[in-house]
């Protein structure tokens, strides 16, 4: 078994970098941080993730730079180090690794990885020791990976505090295709025709829209990087959404095209109920009730109060915010066993409750 | 001023005639209970929402049948009354008036509506007398509308505690294609690519795909209908979509695609940035502050008591639920001006907490 002893080179100290560097200085893991940006370098250093110069050569170096220029940041520490195995943190993998094997020979010291974590701050200063408690870290070997390598890297995001799932370069990138960045530009679409509609139209908007949209605010220069790394597996989806765009726009052109709509709707509930929710279960386990709260200070602290006392766990929760309504509703989604006892004790502290 | 002094006449008796009938219930407005199927108007009249049986005449028709019906019952309503108002309440306005405008000459008593509100729950017993509390109520006239019509049908809306939006037919029916039924196509496009995804691919799943796919659960029988129903306006936006979707492409099968990929997230931005939060206000005035809850009972009501006691009112939250995290993130939006004062006293109380 390997061990992660340190130090640990981390190059690029922005949220994921400084985070990286500050769990393992929780853990006495000598950090050395490097970063072309000497500000951020002395931030991340400031909040303790580590040291600007470290005199040992490193056990491992973590690339956590902008997606851009990962291949070549790995090329050049493996050039750099004789013996320490080299990963990243790039969303994409298989980019990285194609662009380091033009720059490269030997990629044993090499491993991809992937810490699924974020926030929409950016920088040093929004990192964070605990990112990554319980978070899914991917680690994707590729061929020639050493197999010692690998569990260094294993290491490294238990270390970390998270939950990995190991998977090949390419299932890697065609999954978070699927999950992360197709989704982020169908919200991006859906959006942009809200760009120039009069205000009348956008008044009529109610918690869906939102929901469908909020990722699309994103930053729009790092999810081109994102984007443009994984534009393989991307095109296969983007092509497959057009074929079915197609199909809904002959449907909805026809007389009589309800067979044809109700499929693929249809085909949309059999994707949207498999996706994980909390503790990844799926959410249509959970029952939710609806409560009526007045939109004033201290009733959310009420309800909750009301709820814990019912001994029921609130798994998940929605305030629903209409423009213009004078109270909110709050969707508590609960275990099914816990569900009558929630609505026996809501009702009888006064609140309004619907199942 | 017209007033609204009833009887009125509720054809539909399914979550929105219902909600409708105790709403007016609740004002003394005697209330007439009509529906196709016995067993629904019985249940509506058992939890109070009118009579089966009214002698009287009524002043005024709500037609709350499923959107396919709808043209034909206006109609019928018409032909059955003498001098009665007639309004529906389906979420597409231009159908229903060109469908009842075929079956009969004189349309001058009826104005079409729409009730911005629901629920995932059907049929009468989900009917809540306040469930147009503070909701949008869209009235769209037409051209021969009678204006003391127009004004009785704004009284209903009143009555039932919603807010009044007055718009044309055409206006209305963009309006909700843009902000209602195309975003829910894109969700249901993007989550149908999950339906037959391998489980390992929805392990990398996060917040943000759980937001855009949210919607795409709903019931594929009924948003067929009003898919359908707004064929016109849908497509011409869905031609907008395959034009963007071919532009992403284009850009993503070239080498150096950057400025056109930026581009067409930057629209994204632009749209998801006017999409309007609580109160009408656009979310970007909020401020979000992240905490870390341990994933148990009470944490939340420990949590949202602190929140109180420093004077903040929560605007708007959201639980990040990763699978498998032994811990969750609460991300709280306040005011600015609170900001300060919640992080203040929620850290001298022992929460983790992130700006």
């Amino acid at each position: 078994m390997t061990e992660l002893r340190g130090p640990v080179r981390i190059v690029g100290t922005g949220l994921i970098g400084t985070s990286i560097g500050l769990a393992l200085a929780r853990l006495g893991v000598v950090v050395e941080l490097v970063d072309g940006n000497a500000d951020n370098a002395l931030m991340a250093e400031r909040i303790g993730a580590g040291a600007r110069r470290v005199d040992i050569a490193p056990q491992l170096v973590v690339v956590a730079v902008p997606p851009d220029h990962v291949g070549a940041v790995i090329a050049e520490q493996l050039a750099q180090t004789e013996s320490a195995v080299v990963t990243d943190a790039a969303s994409v993998k298989s980019k990285p690794l194609a662009d380091a094997r033009r720059l490269t020979g030997d990629l044993s010291r090499y491993v991809g990885s992937h810490p699924m974590a974020g926030s929409e701050r950016n920088g040093p200063l929004a990192g964070r020791a605990d990112l990554f408690d319980g978070a899914t870290w991917a680690i994707t070997p590729h061929e020639t990976s050493d197999p010692e390598a690998v569990d260094l890297v294993r290491r490294l995001a238990e270390a970390a505090g998270a939950r990995t799932v190991e998977m090949s370069v390419e299932d890697h990138d065609l999954g978070v295709a699927r999950v992360s960045h197709l989704p982020h530009l169908m919200s991006a679409l859906a959006a942009g025709t809200l760009a120039d509609a009069p205000l009348s139209h956008l008044e009529l908007s109610g918690q869906g829209v939102r929901d469908v949209t909020r990722i699309a605010a994103g930053d729009p220069a790092l999810w081109t990087q994102i984007v443009s790394a994984n534009s393989t597996a991307l095109s296969g989806l983007l092509e497959q959404i057009r074929g079915e765009l197609d199909r809904l726009l002959v449907a909805l052109g026809k007389e009589e095209a309800g067979d044809e709509l109700t499929a693929i709707l249809g085909q949309g509930v059999s994707g949207a109920v498999r996706v994980p929710g909390k503790h990844g279960t799926p959410h249509i386990d959970l029952v939710t009730v609806l409560v009526t709260i007045p939109d004033r200070p201290g009733q959310l602290a009420r309800l909750f109060a009301d709820a814990a006392e019912s001994g029921a766990n609130v798994e998940d929760l929605r305030i629903d915010h209409s423009p213009g309504r004078p109270v909110g509703e709050v969707e508590l989604a609960v275990k099914p066993a816990s569900v009558d006892q929630l609505v026996d004790v809501l009702t009888e502290r006064g609140w309004v409750v619907h199942r």
